[in-house]
């Protein structure tokens, strides 16, 4: 890695962090401990992390797109994208939640772009419908960057419990505003408040700030990380820093950890079919319904019943349905669930079964 | 086979003919055109045909009991019965419903036993709860079926739709009856009278008769297949008389081509635990539930849910269900099917699909 400059060009090539280091259980049983959400081709053919890179590299390039994965996964990932460059893959020791694989990301970036590089984070297990609409909110959301923290929020489309909401306040300039707060995930009669309100936003998940904004405010408000990255930049070594501290760092969201607590943080609004796939639930909006409102994907047969979700993975029994109604039915080699749609989050009560049974074989 | 003899002993043993030719699609995916539901082992460790065999046997003796099958199921059943003589087990040339199978079977036992020796018909694929007293009642049906055609009625405990009824007459000695009538597969306001009104029988199936009387039966109402075995009983080759004439058989019930049309049918009303396995919901009836009124086999788990039958055969994947009612999910290798408990018998429409679409594989 090269020593980090101040300032090396006047406008300086933002760069991509990509966060794919989530496990994940609640697309069980196609997610599992080695093949989280970002790892699965719920699309189609095509793997949610496969299509964020392929997204990113459009945008920023192949060369300025990080991906900052779990020890676990980086072998899978660096096999699955042979012409993503090693030095690209950063691999945190362990799971230490947002906060401080954006930080890795960050020292990384500083490192190598110097501290005015402007850096877009992005989780890598996001749906995005239309991608054109998607790479013009990046490039607004960087240009915003290079002067503020910002993120992207999602119009929302209905009374969503499953994701944050961010409070849009005062208009900065053409798409951008002040954020006047962030909302934890409410519950349903405050998602349905702020949804009628219309100055409420879905909170992608995605930051844009540059590199030396994120340490001045990691070293404020998250002060072990801080610590820990300007080691990092001081060092001939990063690597050894990173073995060395990161297992010792809070595990926190960057949300909780960052965001609530910085000032002038901005927000630009943008709509492009944009969903986190937080449960199946979800793929109700990613793909295509027949008459009836079933998404079927694979070997399955929906007859008589609709709305429901159904899934046969590649290898996976046909799955029959005769008279359901607006069920989950997942099947993989090795494992089914059955669950009804407006429930699809609580299949983690039958992973948390899984684990006290001592199925690590399942999970 | 030795020759008809008219009376060779005062009291002849009795026979049992075993029907297991039933192809059945109703517990698909478990069943299978080469794996019908006689085949499978519902209740346990045993299978149907297996229960239904060591019940004969207890009571008729190995050497008494024949079984009557389909040839593409007569090699397996074979291998599963080796202590079964060869000669016990008589070869459908293909599948024309009961009247033509029993008459098979009738017309080894008059062969064998004379046309004084009675005969048990019994399905191969219906459950037994209490064997002491299903034992019992055929020994009482087996000696009231010297001088009568006998059933064996059960006492409805609900009001089923998918079986046959048997209207009472009048009393005939202690535990016999004479049948009034038979009556159809009724809709469920019919059936709700059948139980309230109380003089009405759950039709078994099981049938009761000397060889000669069936005989009789088949010349008077079923002309084609008493010609045949007549033919067969003064033939030195009978198994050449059935490849010759079995095919041309007009396929058949024994129901609707003999007993309808019978005189003085008698019954013995027996309460044993009895269930046809119908379809999946009866499971429900043959298997101990768990407090929320779950049915589970094999590798399954049920969370927050009741009254579901979930069925994961052995080698097929883990079935996780969570939040769900009154379900049937039954998982084998390579087919999953999930049906409200209700609607059970739809399952064929999922069979009918797979036919549609050429998945033989599958069938």
């Amino acid at each position: 890695m090269a020593a980090v400059e101040a300032s090396p060009t006047p406008e300086t090539r933002p760069y991509a962090v990509v966060l794919a280091g989530g496990g994940g259980t609640r697309l069980w049983p196609a997610s599992r401990r080695l093949r989280p959400k970002q790892l699965l081709a719920l699309g189609g053919n095509e793997t949610l992390l496969g299509a964020c890179l392929r997204r990113a590299w459009s945008v920023f390039g192949a060369d300025h797109t990080l991906v900052v994965t779990a020890s676990d996964q980086a072998a899978a990932i660096a096999e699955m994208f042979p012409n993503m460059g090693p030095a690209n893959l950063v691999v945190e020791p362990s799971p230490r939640n947002t906060a401080a694989a954006i930080g890795l990301g960050a020292a990384c970036v500083a490192r190598r772009g110097g501290a005015d590089a402007p850096i877009a984070v992005l989780p890598a297990d996001a749906h995005v419908g239309d991608e054109a609409r998607f790479a013009a909110a990046l490039r607004a959301a960087v240009a915003a960057a290079r002067a503020a923290i910002v993120t992207i929020g999602i119009p929302p489309s209905k009374p969503e419990t499953g994701f944050g909401y961010i409070k849009v306040g005062k208009a900065i300039g053409e798409g951008l505003f002040d954020v006047a707060r962030f909302v934890e995930k409410p519950d349903r009669p405050k998602a349905e408040e702020y949804l009628a309100a219309g100055d409420y936003l879905w909170n992608s998940g995605m930051f844009f700030f540059t590199a030396g904004r994120f340490l001045e405010e990691a070293r404020r408000s998250l002060p072990e990380l801080g610590a820990m990255l300007d080691e990092m930049l001081g060092s001939g070594d990063p690597e050894a820093v990173v073995q060395r501290r990161y297992n010792a760092l809070p595990a926190i969201s960057v949300d909780y950890a960052i965001m609530e607590k910085a000032a002038g943080i901005r927000v630009v609004p943008a709509r492009f079919g944009w969903n986190d796939i937080g449960s199946w639930a979800a793929m109700d909006e990613m793909r295509d319904k027949d008459a009836q409102g079933n998404v079927a994907v694979g070997d399955v047969a929906v007859l008589d019943g609709g709305g429901n979700v159904v899934v046969s993975e590649q290898g996976a029994p046909f799955v029959g349905l005769v008279g359901v109604e607006d069920l989950v039915v997942v099947a993989t080699r090795d494992a089914v669930l059955v669950v009804p749609k407006r429930r699809a989050q609580d299949v983690r009560q039958i992973v948390e079964a899984l684990k006290t049974r001592g199925r690590a074989e399942l999970l």
